[in-house]
């Protein structure tokens, strides 16, 4: 009985490296393709039910500076926290429909929001700092966006509800999909 | 005789106010719509054979500081000029393939660039400042491309060829597509 327990063991010794050298590489842009087919890009929810993230090109990951890419699907009835961040921010939906929710931040707190229906080839942008929210609110389909920022890697402030004052939002920050990768940053060099 | 032309001249005169209309809102953020079907925005092949380039939001439409994004189509055999520009570019292929022929910008001019193959569903950026030239070699399927840039509207540098010194590389500013609603910028608000 201690045979396959036995083999085991050195397996997973044997696999230990492989893992390590994964890891390394999934937070370094050394040695990744100039090409890279998405498909073989790392997906997760990164502890968001019905949530699938994509960084197609980020910061982090692939050494941009100004510019991030990703590809996100929303399965029917998940959506975004309520938030805002200070960079520009454009949405092209791919896939299915669903709700944008949005307010401003001239006032103490976002207060009711504007709906916007987003729909299947549609764009949108969210002025710097307004305060939203994006929800799949078709019970019938995936919502699939491609979604490109500004000034990587991101910085979320989360509201509980329309409600909360702007001051009370919490920052989030390195955001879900950049915590395995963010290294506290060097002396900028530029 | 005179009738047909008194009735077009009044007919002329009354389509003035509309065509001004359409062209203020063309190069103005205001009376857009937040969320946008990019099958309605402005298509143009802007003086290129081959070519469909649509904004998909941008500085000069949208009021967009920090990125741009476009959707580009390549008929077979269309491509880019050899250029380079000082801003970040990430390009996701939508449909088709093609080829990114590519160069670095440390030597006295591109030389030989590198060859790599572009599919449908795969990602690539360019390196700030590398030289460049995207090319549907696919005899048999438009090239349709997703296509981010940083810090627009762009200023493009020319080359007439792999061999022309990065010197006499001629700046094309504004670029095509940003001619007609461009406008000598005021003094910055920031």
């Amino acid at each position: 009985m201690t045979g396959p327990c036995f083999i085991s063991f050195f397996l997973l010794l044997n696999l230990l490296p492989f893992f390590h050298t994964l890891e390394a590489s999934h937070c370094s842009i050394k040695g990744l393709p100039l090409v890279r087919n998405i498909a073989d890009l790392p997906q997760d929810n990164y502890g968001r039910g019905g949530l699938s993230h994509i960084t197609v090109a980020g910061s982090l990951l692939h050494g941009l500076k100004e510019v991030e890419v990703w590809l996100q699907t929303f399965a029917p009835g998940s959506r975004t926290p309520i938030h805002r961040h200070s960079c520009e921010e454009v949405f092209v939906v791919l896939k299915g429909s669903g709700t944008l929710y949005l307010a401003s931040s001239s006032n103490k707190y976002p207060g009711k929001p504007e709906e916007h229906f987003i729909f299947s080839n549609s764009t949108f942008h969210i002025p710097v700092n307004d305060v939203h929210q994006v929800w799949n609110t078709n019970e019938h389909e995936d919502l699939q966006m491609l979604v490109i920022i500004s000034r990587p890697p991101i910085k979320v402030f989360i509201y509980e509800d329309w409600l909360m004052p702007h001051t009370a939002a919490k920052l989030k920050f390195p955001y879900y999909w950049d915590e395995q990768c963010f290294q506290v940053p060097q002396k900028d060099e530029l």
